[in-house]
């Protein structure tokens, strides 16, 4: 059986569980704590060298990593549901909204950023709220621009896929730094109709075996 | 003809322009100018409301955006030669390379995040500076680690590929910031290697029409 390394309030993580679980991928879950710093420890860190999670070890021991390169694995190895079309242009599109969350608003505020900010910016946790908020924000207003001159359920298809997988756990994200989603219709329309789904709710953080109750 | 909306020094544009001359296929380019704003003005937003670089105009006047999407497109439109191999380990493997790159050094300093980090965390040159560093050094050093255990001429290939279309401009970048590339012999090695080939020779900052000679 394969292993996902993953902690579960990670977006990247959330991402590669909520894959696996729409197309019934079996793995065991290997929890590192992101908030004790597992990740830099030398046991995950001879698996992944930039030290981000999540990791997925396949059976014969090969690791992948990066959330984005695991989903395009995943649907290479299982195609139902397929997470991108075959079409060139509907792919591509897909692909650029997810590297608009993937590429354009995660990195920024990731937690090693964030610890950047505070150690050498001197920010404090208001000016830190404030920067992963812009980042978002500017993020989101871009995608639902896009999103507004589509008329399918989700970004470009009737079901979820790549990009879906993508904005859910980018907006579990924005929620905990109190963005207010009204801002974002189509979005949140997108959210609530992925949440409510089998996959979504078996990879959502708050199901995870490490989840533990934070107040942030 | 497709159109390529890019600017010569975005490391974003440089990507497309490398794949676009490997795979020889012609585009119009059309110069948008970073510097003085120009992707903000009504005319670039309304193809692209994200507002960054390239931008690529198909014949038909769809806009595909992101640059790592565009290069998908082109793998999907022109096969020969290909950006991805079919492998699905081998291809998670470049993509996963590529993305510690495009979504882990480029995007956090980005001339956008440059701008609010003057702005709001009081950020002088020589903070921008280290700042730009620390995110370069710390992502061409898990690179550069993956890289010294593989004994292809590139990364995993032995032609160029999706990462090295990936590298080559952020070395460029790098080179600007003054980081010394003898850190990372092995990325050194294949940007030698690659930049002396026709198509990234084309592809080069300093051989585009919007190219003005700067110090910075």
């Amino acid at each position: 059986m394969m292993k996902l390394y993953g902690y579960w309030r990670s977006s990247a993580s959330y991402r590669v569980r909520i894959a696996l679980a729409m197309k019934e991928i079996k793995v065991a879950h290997i929890p590192v704590n992101l908030r004790t710093g597992e990740q830099k420890e030398a046991d995950y860190f001879a698996r992944n060298p930039q030290g981000y999670l999540p990791a997925l070890e396949l059976e014969d021991g090969t690791i992948l990593t990066q959330s984005l390169a695991i989903l395009d694995y995943l649907d290479a190895i299982e195609s139902e549901p397929p997470l991108l079309p075959g079409d060139p242009v509907l792919r591509a599109k897909i692909l650029a909204a997810s590297l608009g969350i993937a590429a354009d608003i995660h990195p920024i505020q990731n937690l090693s950023v964030l610890k950047y900010i505070r150690a050498e910016h001197g920010c404090d946790d208001e000016a830190v709220t404030t920067w992963v908020r812009h980042w978002i924000a500017k993020g989101f207003n871009a995608l639902e621009e896009i999103a507004q001159t589509t008329d399918s359920v989700f970004l470009y298809t009737d079901r979820p896929a790549f990009f879906e997988i993508c904005l859910i756990p980018q907006v579990y994200n924005a929620r905990r730094f109190g963005i207010d989603m009204a801002a974002f219709p189509r979005l949140s329309a997108m959210d609530e109709a992925c949440r409510i789904l089998p996959a979504f709710v078996k990879a959502a953080p708050e199901n995870q075996s490490d989840a533990v109750p934070v107040h942030t």
